[in-house]
């Protein structure tokens, strides 16, 4: 049987699930047909052989290296995406005569607090859902007795980022689904992070947490196991059968991420992908960027055109160029290019020069 | 890039994480690297694309069609395995005052009692843990009043399946994991099916539950919104991002097991498959088999030697004729033959032939 390969890549501006690394897609199609030269498919071996033991161990110790994750910190593999933490969070951290401090930056920040509610009290120590999400609320003050802090560091849909973490008193707690890997972070300075995989870590699927060990087991309720961190970390994520394959692909991706030399490497090249995207939205007369210039994204460059019927006609011009994935989210439309880690420098730059064409050719 | 193949098939007879159809990691293979002619691998392709909501629709309309689920019935795709279902199960189904009845038929099942006892109170109106689960009972009187009975077709670790469901006047809620697919059943029996993906239906890291509409909205509690059924069958199973490559491959699993016939054409496969294997464990004087006959499995064929000396000494000589997987669960020893859909009746013929030539080896 011939493989087809696609002739050349595209430019994949999808929000998620997004670009992973080219090497990466050939590494993981090749364990579908022969994982490892075990003769088996990465998709009939047992989460219980040694080979399989071996991927988690290197899942979870390229995460703990990547990201500097200290001593009394466990990282742990699990399935339900973000939204499964909005609840699993509160289930393990917030008492139910307790109060959490939540931060409101987005639709995804509301649904985690809405979820929190179930469990505890909920303090909405700030938000900017008055002007559509377009800036991180920074002034604001979180009581002592909080049982933890939660806030969304990058907001996907209206490409705003947390460039300075809050400080408080109390234990931080992060959604880092969209941003996680792209930038130097100090995990001592949060509680807990959790993050779908499906942007900077691998396929959709999979979720990871990283916890301080010593926040768990404070609160009195009975947690199901599967939603219990305790449990989870204990069972070594395996607790239950593990997304085996979403799994092998986040370490073939953590592999690369290291053999790009880190996150400080990434994030270098993060920075000047962005820079260069953000620098042509404010140049080009037709386009505009849609949030507070200091909280804007690294990861998902919301922008508009002075002329929303133009919009139309430049998709189309881009699709020309195989780039996909621009839309913008309908809640704030236009468009939106997420440029996570594995998108190229030279995309980016083929999205420019594209932004100019169709200038000049509007003036000709 | 050349591609390496598995030279020859492996003879898997893993309980999970198991085999797949072998043109099955083909075509997955393929989209990896370019599904279906789009450019982009299906790892990096949006859920909301009209591409990938078609591979959601064709999931559950294969689920319908070849399970034969009736009106009334909703097909969901999940995530966290049948272990996130035991606590999914009563927290939607069994009000905080009420008693759900389970039977007790093994770890998987004593597992789901557990977690059940979270939200409500427990009848276990039989149990067979005093013969380490070598048989299925089935002389017990399911209370009126009960929420549901819940039961597990298949037990994976001792080898012993339910031929016939008990009838009572309450919902009937089926853990069918392991045995799922491999055989008829009338849907309309059942209030709730529920199913970890990794045996029949495809990979790890998908769950489906198959819902009876009118058993949902009945409890009082509050209910986390990605545990909440009603919450997820509203969303299409896309409430939020969803495991995407494990519902591809499982459609791709599905269009197969439409191929060969359907459910009722590999339940003939499968009835041939257990009793040739069966036949020669009874016959051979160096096996026995470890359950009630009446009861046994025809996905998990579990037997011992009556010399357990030479239990090692067999898995070895099997492993050079390319078997893997035989090795029995620690609970029960010596071996267990899953011969989920995938695994050919010609794999069950490798086995038998190496049981009766140890023993001729034994003889000689």
């Amino acid at each position: 049987m011939a493989y087809q390969y696609n002739q050349y890549m595209k430019h994949n501006y999808g929000a998620g699930p997004c670009i992973l690394p080219q090497e990466v897609f050939k590494q993981a199609a090749q364990a579908v047909l022969d994982f490892n030269g075990t003769g088996l498919s990465i998709l009939e071996i047992s989460h219980r052989t040694s080979e399989f033991e071996a991927v988690v161990d290197e899942t979870v110790r390229l995460i703990k290296e990547l990201m500097g994750v200290p001593e009394g910190y466990s990282v742990v593999l699990l399935q339900g995406g973000a939204s499964l933490q909005f609840s699993m969070v509160p289930q393990n951290l917030l008492g139910s005569d307790k109060t959490a401090a939540y931060l409101d930056s987005g639709v995804w920040a509301s649904k985690a607090i809405k979820e929190a509610k179930l469990f505890g009290n909920v303090n909405v120590v700030a938000s900017s859902k008055e002007a559509n999400y377009t800036y991180i609320p920074k002034d604001f003050e979180v009581p002592a007795d909080s049982a933890y802090l939660h806030v969304t560091s990058n907001n996907t849909i209206y490409g705003t980022e947390i460039h300075a973490f809050p400080k408080s008193s109390v234990p931080l707690v992060c959604d880092m689904s969209s941003d996680i890997l792209s930038r130097q972070i100090n995990v001592a300075d949060f509680g807990l992070i959790y993050a779908g995989a499906q942007k900077n870590i691998g396929p959709a699927g999979l979720t990871i947490a990283i916890v301080k060990d010593d926040l768990l087991g404070k609160v009195d309720r009975k947690i199901p196991s599967m939603l219990d961190y305790k449990v989870q970390i204990d069972g070594g994520s395996m607790y239950n059968t593990p997304p085996v394959f979403a799994i092998y692909v986040a370490m073939l991706n953590l592999r690369w991420v290291k053999s790009k030399g880190g996150v400080a490497e990434l994030e270098k090249e993060n920075i000047a992908k962005a820079r260069a995207l953000y620098e042509e939205i404010d140049r080009n007369p037709l386009f505009k960027g849609t949030c507070k210039v200091e909280d804007r994204s690294r990861m998902n460059v919301c922008f508009v055109m002075e002329n929303p019927e133009l919009e139309k006609p430049f998709l189309k011009f881009v699709e020309d160029r195989d780039i996909v994935g621009l839309k913008g989210h309908r809640s704030v439309g236009g468009f939106r290019a997420s440029i996570y880690n594995a998108l190229p420098i030279t995309s980016v730059h083929v999205l420019i020069d594209a932004m100019r064409d169709f200038a000049d050719q509007q003036k000709g």
